[in-house]
Formats: structure tokens, C-alpha cells, sequence
């Protein structure tokens, strides 16, 4: 076989009269000349076709690869590799939402956040997965926070309840027996307090209790047998403005409300101070999510709870529906709808001081084993009251300043991107029993919708790049202008 | 600047007059070839250079870009791309265990496990990672596993205790202060019951209840007061040859053992029927682990529980210390250790019939919150029983003829690799109560050692290159060979 090669070679005079004969004469110099061009084009071709074969193998191309047929390990060991670069690859950078893994309760890991200096991330729960990072803020940005929310000022997170509702209530064009209906959620025919209590809007921003809900019974004479269920024969016959007028008569303090507290937001955008900024990026390291994402969120909310505040416990974002609006995307869809929600995949909540009495924020079904509103919610505890129970709940979390915990509201679709609302992740902030406590939250938005948040970054993007009078009128931050003074 | 450079082209011929010169004289055309040649060495080199660039980008080689500086998209946006794929290359693409992901507890998703064919995967728990595929099998080739499995022949899989071990008791050199001191787990100088129970060892294959060991008590008068409790006081008055006689006198039946069922080995490797071979094959389009791992795995075990059969809930692999060796890597590191475990990192359990009646997979434990050995095993109710008390466990699967689970013994180390075992995957065989069970279990092992698996993988490769005699003494299979007669 070597026999048809070698011939040619066998022709050509030994290397060194070659090498000579190219500074000789015109025929041999040709010659030499020919052969070097066509070694360099040769070499040259190989070298790009190996280099081209090492691209396309290296990145994942050999998609029509037959797995089923042999047992060899490089074939078959590659396709879920290659199908993972495919998942994430599709679309950019940022169609892909990576998610960190909690391994079990209790499980550590060391990350990155700054340069050359480690934290630990310590798993807390599956459901909602949820981390704490201790010393993710120095003492001094802690108190840079505080000041400068001051500064600023804070004002109430709720307001006292006003007379509207009440007005609204009585126009509402609904029977007896259909509101009975929409209440009794075990449809026993009976209503039972804590099918009362599960229906929060029923309060309008006041917290109802078990005790609250038996007071108002009592001052209506609503349940004369007194045993705490209403039949739709005693639902019947109660006046509903007989309600309106006790609720509307009853003294309401803050402490009667879902929430109890102060806030204020920090710009964390372009040109905010280093610390603000300095949080961002590391907030982008944490979650390992796409920048861009975490650049075009809610600014930092930064919340004061005086001795006696509390937030009873509640759900950072709502359920998606198709039919549901994301509030950050809707600045660039232009879409409307009845069914809003904030769209907050991920909440990092910081504490800013350490807390003299209470203060704990509460999960109080994280990892339980099904999610059951009615197991939640008893006719004489509901686990969701922070003033009262917050020592039932399963996961309590003591505030120590620096510390950050974070966890995701929403499930991953099981294609690297949003999924369902995550029920366990409910959680509130237990009573604070003295001294003050300070917390910010950065909320990390994400649309389920895949295309209307690629849109609405690639819009994001755009004004980005014109000048900075129209891009001031679509940052996030400033759709929150009307509760937002530039320091 | 450019004009340091630019002289050399001025003093050039135009293009034409060169490509002319070429055909022309000698000393045109070696200037000539010369410029030919260079030209084609700097193509080449930029060439070169170029795709050395594009391998090395998409690779994700910006190991160093810095995020913290600017907030733009494109360069924030892929460090974790980036790391996601250094994680997998690390060492080649077996270094890397990919894992499903579980969602919730009801999720569905859609899986190819055979070309143009989708299937259904339900997840069933997330602790254990646990779901559920119908019809992974045909009937035909359910029916095929078990005619195979008769014609090879089944042996008990469990026989019953020999005396052996009465003789080991008597001869060991122990105190009974500190065999007291061992069972009393809680260590408050009594042993309850459920104690004795969790250390099911001392049982030596028969599986034991509360009411034996009350039993036994009772026959060796070994608590007198009769509260199910033993002192060191009462334990210290005992003869233990007193209970060594009893149990030997006791008559024991399989149905009084861990496990009372019959079993066989199919080698599922190269050679091995279509059916056997296409199984394989779509366990490793099911789990997305390399190919080569699953080759070099347990063959297939296949499962017969007559009536009156089960298995009480047990883990299918053991914890892992570094002291640890695994069954399968032991054959190419000949390491011995006392600790050896099978290192059973997935189970596959198929159930080739529909059963009349019981033979349902128990999961007491599966999604509970937290792992206790002791609310497990009470004093009265043996969860890990599945004779008596499969009723009362998280998660029963009823036997569907064709229906694939599978689940994860371990949890990830949270580098893509084994971690810890999965206490939650506790599971057991119930009793079948009417007909007979068939099942047919894969495991796929992986060392937890990272690199004695990787060790193992190589020498397996490199064994299978050589000539099949040497080949024969060194597959996995081959080390069942004692179970094992090749039809």
C-alpha cells in the first residue's frame, strides 16, 4: 500500500540538495516552491477540518448519535450532556434560570461572593427551598441601610382600613346562598370558622381571628346555638349590615392588621451608592441568575418593625394563571388584566440588626409533608398568626445582623425556567416583644411567561441604550416613583 | 504609525504585474512564491488562532471575567453557564451524575425512553426522588422475564438462621453493662422495646416484633414487672444462654424472616437476549447516567413472591464512610475494608404482573418532614413491618403489570456526584395476601469515591478491549457467577 505514495518522494533529490536547489535555478525553485505551498495548504486544511470536527464534538453536535445500538461509554455517555447545553442554550443567555440544590436540611456549602473571601449557605428547608448566609453583610452596610432608609423616611406598610368597603359590600349584587356557597370550602352545608378565616379578604386588611370571628357571631347573634358553625338556615337569617355596622363600630389598631410595620425603597440601579450596588452583585452571585434579571427588579425594600410589629404570614407573590399580569412585565406588554401579581421568583431577606425580643421570621409548613390550607388553618389555631402562634410552626428563623436567607416562591417548570407558586414557601414575621427590628428584602422577578420576560428585558435593554431622559421613564424602579424620593 | 509599515507594500509591483511576474523570470518568481507563501502562513495563523479563540469562548474559558463591575447582560449573565459546564467536564463526561429533577410530588413530564415513543413519569415523592413510569415494559416482555426467570430456576432469597450464630453470641467477649449500653439508644438506663427493635441485627435474619420480644421476655422471665422495660438491674440478672435457648427452640418460619422471597440473576450485557439488552438500554435513557456506568451495574434481579411473601421496609444500599468499600469497585482496587456495601446508587424496580392481591411497594417514611429512627419504631407499631402495618406508611404503590419506579438510594453530593445515603428511601415489599408477585429489580451502582469509580470505569474499558477469555473474568457479572448459570 505505501508503494503508491512513496514513488513521488523516491523522485525527489535527498532533503539538503532540495533545500540547496531553492536558492539554485528557475525549475528546481518552482519546484521546492510548489511543494512548500502545497505542504502549507494541505496542513492548513487539515488543521481547520480537526479544529472544526473538535468544535462540533466539544459543543455538543452530535445530536443523531445512535445510542440504542452499542455499549460504548463515549457515544453514550454524551447525549444528557448535550441535551442539557441544548436546554440551556436555547434562546440566550437568559431563557435558562439555573436553581441551587439544597441536597437535604441542614446540608452546607461554601460560595463565592466576593472575591477571595467564602461564605457558608446552609440548607434550611426543601419546601420552599431555602438558605441562610451569615455575614453576607458587614455590620457597617447594616448600619448604612438603616440610615439611610431614615433618611429617607419610612411609611406605614398598611394603612387602617377606610369606610369604602363597606359600601362596596352592601352594593354587591350577590345572594345569601351564594356567598354561603363560595365560603363553605368542605361543602358540608355548614360553615365553620376556619373556612371563614381562610377567606383573609373577608377582614379587608383587619386579621381575623378565631376569637374575633366568635366576638362578631356573638354581637350579631349570628350562631344562637353557639356551637361556632352556622348552618345556611342561621346564615339566612343574619343581616348583613348588622355586620358591616359591628366591624365598621369596632376599634382597629395596627396590631388588628395583616401587616405592622414601616418601609422604604432603595434605589440599587446605575449610579446608586457603591454599598447598594455592591448588594446587587452579590445577590447575582448568590442565585447564579442572569443579571439582567436581577438588574431589572424591585429596588431594595427596607422595612421596620417596632416593638409590637409583626406580619402575619402571607405568600411574597401570587399563583400564575395564563390569564395572570406580572406587575414588572406589564410596563413593556401593555397588558391588562383582572389578575396581577408580582411575580417575585426568588425574595433575599436580610436582617439588619439583631432583634432584643422576637422578631423571628416563621415558615410554618416548610417541609411539610402535603400542603393542607385546612391542617394550616384551625377552628381554634391558625398557624398563619405570628402574634400568637408563631411557636407552632415548623421552621423559625432568629434575625442576626448581616445574615441573609433566601428562598424561591415558585417551583421550577422542569425546563429551567418558572413553575407553579410554591405553597410551603408562606412565612411571616413573628411579634417583635422589644426593641426594634430592621430587615430589607430584594425580590428577584421573574415572568412564568418565558417570551413576555425575554421581551421585556430586551425592551428593558433597549431604552438602556438611548439617552437617559426615556430610559428614566421605564426603569422598575421608577414605576415606584410615586412611593420613591431620589436621595 | 501606519507609515512604518506601509513602504514595504508601496515598493510592490500592483497586483496584476505581480500575478504576471509570476509566470516570468526567476527573480520574480520567487518574490512571487515568497508572497504566496506568506500569505497563505499568515491565513493560517490568524486561521488557527481564530478557531483556538472560538473553542476556547465557547467552552466557557472567561474563567476571569469580572462580573462585579458593570451591570450589562452579556458578560453577568454566563458565569454560571460557564460553571454549570466546567462542572460537567471535569474529568471527562462520566464524572458528572446527572440528576432528574422531582418538581413536586404529582408532576408530570413527558420522557422518550424508545424513538418516537413518549412516556409518562410521575414524581411520587421528593424524598426519596422517586417516580413512577406505566407501561416502561410490555406485557410481552413482563411475560418473557418471567418464563426466563423459571427456566433458569429461582433460589430463596433469604434462608433460615443457622446455629451458627447462637455459638458466636455465647462466645463473645462482652459485658452485658455494655451490651446494655449499646441498645439503650436514648440512654436513659432502661430498654424500651422499640430499642431492641431498631437493632434488628440481633435477630439474625428472623425479623422481630414487639410481641417476641414481649415473647421472649416472658419465656426467660426477664422483666418481672411486666412493663415492657428492662432495667440494668433486670438486664443483669439475665442468663442470655436462657434466650439463645429460647430462640433456638422457637420455631421459625420464612414468613418470621426479613424477607421471604425467591429470586434469580439475568445478565443483561453484551451477547444477552434483544429484550434483556433493550431493558438496559432504556434504564439509561430513563435515569440520563452514563452509559457505561449502567453497563457495568448488577444484572437484572427478578423477584417471585408467593403468597404469603414480603420483605420488611429496608434500604437497598448502606451508609457511606470513607472506610467504606464498594462490591462492584472492590474487583479492580482490591481494596478490603470491614465496612462493604453495594453502593446501589439508583434502584429500578419493574413489576412484571398485576398481583390478586397485597405486594404493594411501601414508603413509611417517604416526604416526612424529619428523619427519626424513633418514630419509626415505637413500642407497639413497627412501621418498617410491611406484614402488619403497610397500611400506615406515607406511600403505597399498587404492582401494575409493566409499570416502571425508580429512585435514588443517595442524594447528590451537591457536586454533581454521590452524596449521603437517602434515609427517606426506606421501602419494603407488603404481604401479598392473594396470588403471586413478580418483580424485577436494576440497580445501577456508582462508588461514592469518586475516583475508585472512575478507576473501576477505565479498567472495565480496558478489559473489555481485550481478548473475551480475559474479559469473562472480570465483568460484574461474572462476580455473581456463584448465583449465576448462563442460559
Amino acid at each position: 500500500m505505501e508503494a503508491a505514495g512513496a514513488p513521488e518522494s523516491s523522485e525527489e533529490p535527498p532533503v539538503r540538495d532540495r533545500l540547496a536547489g531553492m536558492q539554485k535555478g528557475n525549475s528546481v525553485c518552482s519546484r521546492s516552491y510548489f511543494v512548500v505551498v502545497m505542504v502549507f495548504v494541505h496542513v492548513y486544511i487539515l488543521n481547520v477540518i480537526a479544529l472544526l470536527l473538535y468544535v462540533y464534538y466539544s459543543n455538543g453536535g452530535q445530536n443523531d448519535a445512535d445510542t440504542a445500538g452499542g455499549p460504548t461509554a463515549a457515544t453514550t455517555a454524551a447525549p444528557e450532556h448535550r441535551a442539557h447545553h441544548r436546554q440551556e442554550d436555547t434562546g440566550g443567555p437568559h431563557s435558562y434560570l439555573p436553581r441551587l440544590e439544597g441536597i437535604k436540611v441542614g446540608y452546607k456549602q461554601k460560595i463565592e461572593l466576593v472575591n477571595n473571601k467564602m461564605h457558608d449557605m446552609k440548607t434550611l428547608s426543601l419546601k420552599p427551598l431555602l438558605f441562610e448566609i451569615p455575614n453576607f453583610l458587614s455590620e457597617k452596610e447594616c448600619k448604612f441601610l438603616i440610615h439611610l432608609a431614615q433618611l429617607k423616611g419610612l411609611q406605614a406598610s398598611q394603612i387602617l382600613p377606610v369606610d369604602g368597603y363597606k359600601e362596596a359590600m352592601e352594593n354587591l349584587e350577590i345572594s345569601k346562598a351564594d356567598i354561603f356557597n363560595l365560603l363553605d370550602h368542605n361543602q358540608d352545608g355548614q360553615l365553620q370558622i376556619k373556612e371563614v378565616l381562610t377567606h383573609s379578604r373577608l377582614g379587608n386588611g383587619r386579621w381575623m381571628t378565631p376569637e374575633n370571628i366568635r366576638e362578631m357571631y356573638a354581637a350579631v347573634k349570628a350562631d344562637p346555638d353557639g356551637n361556632g358553625v352556622l348552618s345556611l338556615e342561621e346564615f339566612k337569617k343574619l343581616n348583613l349590615r348588622d355586620f358591616h355596622r359591628y366591624l365598621g363600630n369596632r376599634e382597629v389598631t395596627m396590631n388588628d392588621l395583616v401587616r405592622n410595620s414601616q418601609h422604604t425603597w432603595l434605589y440599587q440601579g446605575e449610579g446608586a451608592h457603591q454599598v447598594l450596588r455592591s448588594i446587587r452583585q452579590r445577590v447575582i452571585k448568590l442565585t447564579r441568575l442572569p443579571a439582567e434579571v436581577v438588574e431589572n427588579s424591585e429596588p431594595l425594600q427596607v422595612v421596620r418593625y417596632d416593638s409590637g410589629g409583626h406580619y402575619h404570614a402571607h405568600m411574597d407573590s401570587g399563583p400564575v394563571f395564563p390569564e395572570t399580569a406580572c406587575a414588572h412585565t406589564k410596563l413593556t406588554t401593555n397588558e391588562s388584566s383582572a389578575f396581577e401579581t408580582s411575580c417575585r421568583y426568588v425574595t433575599v431577606l436580610f436582617y439588619l440588626n439583631n432583634v432584643t425580643g422576637g422578631g423571628e421570621t416563621t415558615f410554618p409548613i416548610a417541609d411539610n409533608r402535603t400542603y393542607e390550607e385546612m391542617s394550616l388553618i384551625q377552628n381554634d389555631i391558625d398557624l398563619r398568626d405570628t402574634r400568637k402562634h408563631c411557636d407552632k410552626g415548623n421552621l423559625r428563623i432568629k434575625p442576626r445582623q448581616g445574615t441573609a436567607v433566601f428562598w424561591y416562591n415558585y417551583l421550577s417548570n422542569g425546563k429551567g425556567w418558572v413553575g407553579d407558586l410554591d405553597e410551603f414557601a408562606l412565612h411571616g414575621g413573628c411579634l417583635v416583644t422589644e426593641g426594634t427590628k430592621w430587615i430589607a428584602n430584594n425580590w428577584i422577578n421573574v415572568d412564568p411567561n418565558k417570551a413576555r420576560q425575554l421581551w421585556f428585558l430586551q425592551e428593558m435593554a433597549r431604552y438602556a441604550k438611548d439617552d437617559h431622559e426615556s430610559q428614566k421613564e421605564w426603569t422598575v424602579d421608577k414605576s415606584y416613583k410615586d412611593i420613591h424620593v431620589d436621595l
